[in-house]
């Protein structure tokens, strides 16, 4: 296995802790609850996301000035324990209450929702929106309806925003849900990631072989199809967006998305027919975020995200954030 | 071969342009000559670079406010042509002068040297330095001395800074020199990287053998070897330059650069041990960068930069920048 690791036991916390030691300014590493937070912020409604690790840069890559308060780590690919999520909770609520951002799938459902449950025990507010943008399928293997993936960065930012300008948190997790009717994301996987507790793909796909709908733990998409152009790429997986949410005449935010072993090189290149394609469609192109924001280790391919703007959006798109790995 | 481009012969225009269009506001794609420009710069020293292909973000993500004007594009792993520098240089020119960062490659050499003569026959008055950072080898297979990688990107940002704040030419070129004299990398290649118009790796590495100073081209480096740690990693990089100048008792920006395949999560547990080893012999740390820098396609594995740092340098590190690449 080609890795630059030590023990692969110890990816997820020694990976957090190099994080923040590159960050020691403003990130705060809790070692055992594998979260990471701001030290700065203020006293104002704090917003929690995590989940599995290897899809970094999120959620941690988001933590900081107008995006998240915390984000909380489970091993590879495996949902925070509720012990974990409920530290973020306790150590991150000034007060004004909690909201956590949860991707559509069944461990991070069940285990956000008991920590939650504990929080509210505790006498802590506490609200959560679950993220599901991906179309490609509406079961999966680990979700029951549509999986959450790359358009949860743009649910990070939204609801990062409005919680920075103080609103409650009814208002933050409105603006959080307003986000997640907006978007739509489908990827593709042209190779298998290797975790480093296995050592090997989970499963393979032929030289000249791809699969389209692939989710970001390796669960199965919709078709294994031959090697497609970025042009057929970028038609392939927004015509299916555009047929599950009517982007016509609106104007959008735009995720080209890297799964970790994809050069930005490519990304770029597929940025160009995404752009030409929405073009000829009428839709008007806001802002463009290409590069990797939501992986699955070393997994090569892509996936798309089309979030539809209004005024509100915009404005609490277009707001300052300052994060690891998004900064506007 | 498994890319998501359309012609192999097109993916160095199609890229730059995609790019542009992530960027429009303030950027600017010069087609044929492939520029990436600022639209917006004021009356000051143009700095400008360059080179082939394949090192993306390198080094069309560094152009914007506080490092470079223009970045100027060959094909794939190749130097750009007099001709297109030229356009570069007469385009940029304010009548401050220009300032060409160049990594010692003989066609950048050659090419960029061709280009300065050719701008100064018109008048303009050009200077240039050349980044020679990589301590793995003496001569190598494109270069007399030593290549230039990753460390690059400490000379845009200081060189950028410098003209950012108004000095004039040879001010800027005396900063760019300083930080070249004070920085030093190493890389280690585990996987090749596959050139589009080729489709298969230029050369083979077992499944348990990596490349201790391989170039950003894949050539040769020092040593084959076997799989190492993430804490052998750091040592045998940083051990070696260490050996070649001496950064004990100083404080230094340090440089995690991906080679393009290597996912963040493996980087950033290369960053624990770098940053262990630095305390370990009292090299202060004052700046950190984590992240796909400067690649060589999707090629898998890393390299290590320090900078030393004096009261001169830190101030120029630490300035505002404004890039799709990097932001401070």
């Amino acid at each position: 296995m080609k890795k630059i690791i030590n023990n692969p036991a110890d990816v997820v916390s020694e990976s957090l802790n190099g994080m923040q030691q590159a960050y020691p300014e403003f990130l705060e590493y809790t070692p055992d609850a594998e979260i990471i937070s701001r030290h700065e912020r203020g006293n104002k409604v704090a917003v929690i996301s995590g989940g599995g690790a290897g899809h970094e840069p999120l959620h941690a890559g988001f933590v900081g000035k107008g995006m998240l308060d915390a984000a909380v780590s489970g091993n590879i690919f495996s949902s925070p324990s509720p012990d974990r999520i409920g530290t973020a909770i306790k150590k991150m609520n000034t007060g004004k209450g909690v909201l956590l951002i949860v991707k559509n799938y069944s461990g991070d459902i069940m285990n956000f929702g008991l920590a939650r449950d504990l929080a509210e025990a505790d006498g802590i507010e506490v609200e959560s929106v679950v993220v599901k943008d991906d179309v490609a399928v509406l079961d999966s293997t680990y979700s029951t309806g549509r999986r959450g993936i790359a358009g949860t960065v743009f649910v990070h930012k939204i609801a990062g925003a409005k919680a920075e300008a103080g609103a409650g948190l009814p208002e933050v997790k409105a603006a959080a849900e307003h986000a997640i009717a907006n978007i739509r994301s489908m990827g593709m996987a042209m190779t298998p990631c290797i975790l480093p507790a296995v050592g090997r793909p989970g499963f393979t796909l032929a030289e000249d072989e791809i699969e389209i709908g692939m989710g970001i733990h390796g669960e199965p998409g919709v078709e294994r199809t031959g090697i497609k152009t970025a042009k057929e790429t970028a038609e392939i997986l927004l015509d299916k967006i555009l047929a599950d949410y009517d982007y016509s005449n609106s104007e959008v935010a735009v995720l080209v998305n890297g799964l970790g072993g994809t050069p930005l090189m490519e990304l770029y290149i597929l940025n160009k027919e995404v752009q030409a394609y929405l073009k000829k469609r009428g839709i008007k192109v806001h802002k463009t975020l290409v590069g990797n924001y939501t992986t699955a280790l070393d997994m090569t391919g892509c996936s798309l995200t089309l979030m539809k703007l209004d005024a509100e959006l915009k404005e609490l798109l277009d707001k300052p954030c300052d994060t690891p790995a998004l900064k506007f």
